[in-house]
This record gives structure tokens, sequence and C-alpha cells, in this order.
């Protein structure tokens, strides 16, 4: 399913589902790139360096296959495609400064290389960056659901920052996934709707496909934090409930296994010994946790697939059918 | 000039040209207040705390005397002047956190309480709020000037904190201030123009009458620093010049005094002992340069009164013009 392919002037492995949309992608990669008059040279550099080192774009090219299979406006849709993934990219230069990673995609993050300062300021500008794309929209309601959805996803990572709790983890868990990943694919898909002058009926499901790829997308994430390559991923497995974070596989173990020794330690939010973390890890990633996990993933995507029928048939439809198989590739 | 209002539940004392805009002044805290259903505790007491430190809430002031001058329609200009303070109020946060500072207007800063993480976080929601804010002004246009003016404060702050410059130290410091400080005012008066129905022509005065009053602003900001008493503003004398920062007294001194010992080390960013540093700023104070900086805010303001002369008459204009003045109070 991963093919290369030249975006811009860089080469890329993605998804094949990308290949329909990609001189689209080339063109929102450009408007991703640009900069006003006047910009700083540091900034103009650190942004030619984040875009530089990547990423799948799966965001953008959710935007862009949502929009075209509904007939949407290409002049609104890749601004709107850009801004999203403008939006993506400024949180993502603020969480890696706030949990100190040194490596994304196995580049260095500019946290890394710049003081914390100007890694602020970079984000911020992004923001900046991405609403202004999104102003090219010319879509009022876009813009509304823009800015609400980018409070939604800041709100996440505080909640996550935090670790606040309602006492219900499960609850919890789901809430702030929507929060910090579904949301934005949520933007991509609705946001494609509302460019595009198909039904409001039409426009909600587009609406829930969105957050149904974003949560598959999240809990797919999560899994591999248990499951992955230590190596490729850069981080030690299970590294969330190192940090004292809870994500499905372990909520669900816990569900399973009451009787788990680290159950209430965990729950409670005290820590242990690196040795016992390393068992409990062990315990989850024997455990069928990880399959039933993967399972409630899969159910998003099946409910997207059936909505998805609903859609507007031909080959960009069949590309979406493509990119929500791809999210539930099996992580294992 | 300067009483004792009730803004909100709070007591401050403002400016007599606030009076005339107190009960929309109290509608515009009440939706800076305001946090969707679902935020974190946390951030919620954040900004409470953040709104109840105060501030002279200079900005929305000038926004809604602009709008009720020109007959815009107050359900538009109420979230536009709250938009408008929290940006400021987000990069207020982002900045303190950025130069380490613990106290503002006498009250510990964010980034003196919580860890960076929570204070970018926090910065960010703002953000977002602000943006959100901006959108139920329902003004396409207004919405693109804000992405547009956020970058633009942003870059602004980056070149700042690069000490980034062309060579020419009057033009990098004019382009600077206005970048960081004026354009956010020409968004408050501008802004407030394309909320009313007037000409083309006047919306561009308007826009004009926002720079020249931010501009003046900030110079006369920038001669406090150098006049003002040390343990009210909580900053040592001449502390941008500590910092390496060139503002406009400096300027106008070096440009008078070319041969002064200090200049060549100065202006090629080298550092200086603090008993170099504190003469040198003593001999700035003791220049005329400090009166030769006010000169040039008061220039800004006579020509923005200028242009308010030919706006309608009535009372918002007048006390437009009491702002202007209260903008460039004698700061020594």
């Amino acid at each position: 399913m991963l093919r290369v392919f030249l975006v811009g002037k860089m080469e890329r492995t993605i998804a094949s589902f990308t290949e329909l949309v990609l001189s689209d992608l080339s063109k929102v990669e450009k408007r991703m790139g640009e900069t006003p008059p006047g910009v700083d040279p540091n900034l103009k550099a650190a942004i030619k360096q984040l875009l530089s080192s990547g990423g799948k774009r799966l965001r953008p090219t959710l935007t862009l296959l949502s929009g075209e299979m509904l007939n949407a406006d290409p002049q609104r849709i890749i601004p709107l495609a850009a801004a999203i993934e403008m939006l993506h990219t400024a949180t993502l230069v603020h969480d890696d400064l706030i949990d100190g990673a040194l490596l994304r995609r196995g580049n260095p993050t500019l946290n890394a290389q710049w003081s914390a300062g100007a890694t602020v300021l970079t984000g911020d500008f992004i923001f900046a960056r991405a609403a202004h794309l999104a102003a090219e929209t010319r879509s009022l309601e876009l813009m509304r659901i823009f800015a609400e959805k980018l409070m939604v996803m800041v709100n996440g990572e505080i909640t996550q920052f935090f670790r606040t709790s309602t006492g219900n983890i499960r609850k919890d868990y789901f809430n702030r996934i929507n929060e910090k990943t579904a949301s934005l694919f949520e933007v991509a898909t609705h946001g494609a709707s509302l460019l595009s002058d198909c039904e409001e009926e039409l426009r909600q499901e587009m609406k829930a496909i969105g957050y149904e790829v974003g949560m598959a997308f999240q809990i797919v994430d999560d899994i591999l934090d248990f499951t992955g390559n230590q190596e490729k991923v850069g981080k030690p497995v299970g590294s969330d409930l190192r940090q004292g974070l809870l994500t499905l596989p372990a909520i669900r173990y816990f569900e399973v296994h009451p009787e788990d020794p680290a159950r209430e330690i965990i729950l409670n939010g005290r820590s242990q010994s690196e040795n016992e973390l390393d068992e409990v890890i062990q315990r989850i990633r024997d455990s069928n946790a990880i399959h039933e996990s993967f399972d409630e993933a899969q159910d998003f995507i099946t409910s997207a697939r059936k909505r998805l029928s609903q859609m507007p048939p031909g080959e960009k439809r069949e590309a979406l059918f493509d990119l929500a198989d791809y999210i539930v590739q099996r992580p294992f």
C-alpha cells in the first residue's frame, strides 16, 4: 500500500490512496511553505525545516479526497487542507517542546535545536498562518469551526498535561482522544463538505466519518506505543504509561484484570519503580487487551466505511475507503 | 484623568474616556471570561486569574469608542473588542514565559506559578478563544485581517527575540514596534470601521489612526523604560538596553552623540559591564533624547487627532481625542 512519490520537491513514501490527489497535495505543500514578505529569516528557516521533515500528510489527503468526492471548489479546498496541516504542525511544535521530545519522524525537533522562546513563537506563527489560510476558504462557518476545534484540541492537551480525570478513565480517554485528535480529522471532512453544496445531512455524515477515522487513528497510535519497535519509534515501549498516561490498551487490560497488583497504584496515579513498570507493560503486551483495543479502532472504521458508502461513488470514494483501511493496518 | 470604576465585578482605576463605554466594557469583560463547557478546571482558573489581574483595557476601549462613533452594530463590536484583548492577553502570556518575567501589573505571571508547558498551552487556548470571538463578528475581511495581524505580531516578537537587523536601527525599530504593537491597535480601529457601513476612505483613515495611536503608545512605553520608577515598573531602569534591545531613546541618543564611547559596542551587539551600562543609561536619561523621542510620539498623536477631526462629531469622538492625549501623558 506504500509507494514512493514526489511531493513538491521531496521524495516521500506515501500510501497509494494519495496518488489521486498528488498534484493538489503538491499545491498544499507549496501553500504551507509560503511566508509573507518581511518574515524573519530565522522563522522562515524553521518553517522550511519543519515542513521538509515530512509526515504522512494524512489530514490534507483526507481533506482533498473528501472535497473532490463532493465536488467542492478546489480553490478553497487547497487552502483548507493547508490550514489543517499547518494547525497540526503548530500543535506538534508546542507539544514536542512541552514533552521535551528531541526527535520527531527521526529528525531533531525544533526545541532540540532552538531555545524554548523561539520554539513557542514559531508555533504561534504557524497557528496564525493556519488561521490565515483558513480565511481563504471564505466560509464564515468553517472559520468558526476552525477556531472552535483549536480550542478543543488545546483543551485536550491541557487535560492530558494535568491528567485531569472525571473518575471514569474510559470516558476520560475517549473524551481526550476526541479532543486532541479526532476533532481535527472532523474539520477535514466536515470542512470539505462545507465547501461543497451538498445537503446538510450529508455534511453531518462527513463530520461523523472524520470523527471516526480520527478516533481509530489515535487508538492505533496508542496501541503502537505498546507494540511498536522501540528503535523505530524512538521511545521506550509503553512510554505513555511510564509517564502516567492511561491509553486504551492499559484501560482495557485493567478492566479485564481487576486483580492485577499494579492496577490500584496506576489508577491512583502513584508512581512505580522502572522494574514494576516494565513488568506491567509486558503483561499488557501479552494480554488480549492489544487485540481488543484494535477491535475498538476497527469498529470506528467499520462505521466510517458504512457512512462512506452513502457518498457519491467514484475513485475518490474508493481512495477514502483505502485511507480508512490504512488507518487500521494491524499494528502488531 | 484617572478615576475608579467598577468593571464587571472589579474595581479599576481607569481613564475618564472609558466612562462612555463602561457598560459595554463590562460586557466585553464577561465575554473574555467565558469558557466553553468541558474546559479543564485548571485552564479555567488560569484564565480567571489572568483576567482579574487587570490591565487598562485600552484596546477594547479604543475598539468600542471607534465602533460606536461609526454606528457599528454593538452585537459585533463587543466580540471584536473581546477578541482583540484576548489576543493581546495570549501574547503577554507567551512573552512573559519567554522573558522569564515573574511579575506583570504587580501580580505574579502565569509562568511564575505554573510549568512552562501549562503556560504555553494556556496561551494557545487564549489565541484560539480570540479567533473564536473574532468569528462572531461574521466579517470575513475582519477575520482575515485578524489572522494576518497575528502573524505580523508574532513576527515582530521573533525579530525582537533574534535581534534581527537590516543594519538600519531606526528602521528596524519602527518596523518592530509597528509589528508587535501598532498592528493590534490598527485591528481595533480598522476592525471597528469594517463593522460599520462607513466609506472605504474613512476606513483607511481609521486604520491609520489605530496605527498612529499604537506607535505613540509603544514609543512612550519605551521611554518609560528609561524614565520610569524602578520599583513601580518592577524592572531596572533601561532594562531593554540591558538586554541588548535598542529602543527610540537610545537610538536617538546615539544619532546625536556618535562620539559616545558605548555607541560602537552597543550597536554591534557586544556586551558591556553592568557599570558601563549604568553609565550609558544615565547619559541617555540626562540627554535630550528622551524629550526628542517623546516629540516623535507626540507627532503620531497629532496626526491621529487630525484624522479624527474628519470623523462624525459627538461624545465618542471627544473621548477618542482624550484617549489619544492620554497615550502621550508625559512620561517624565
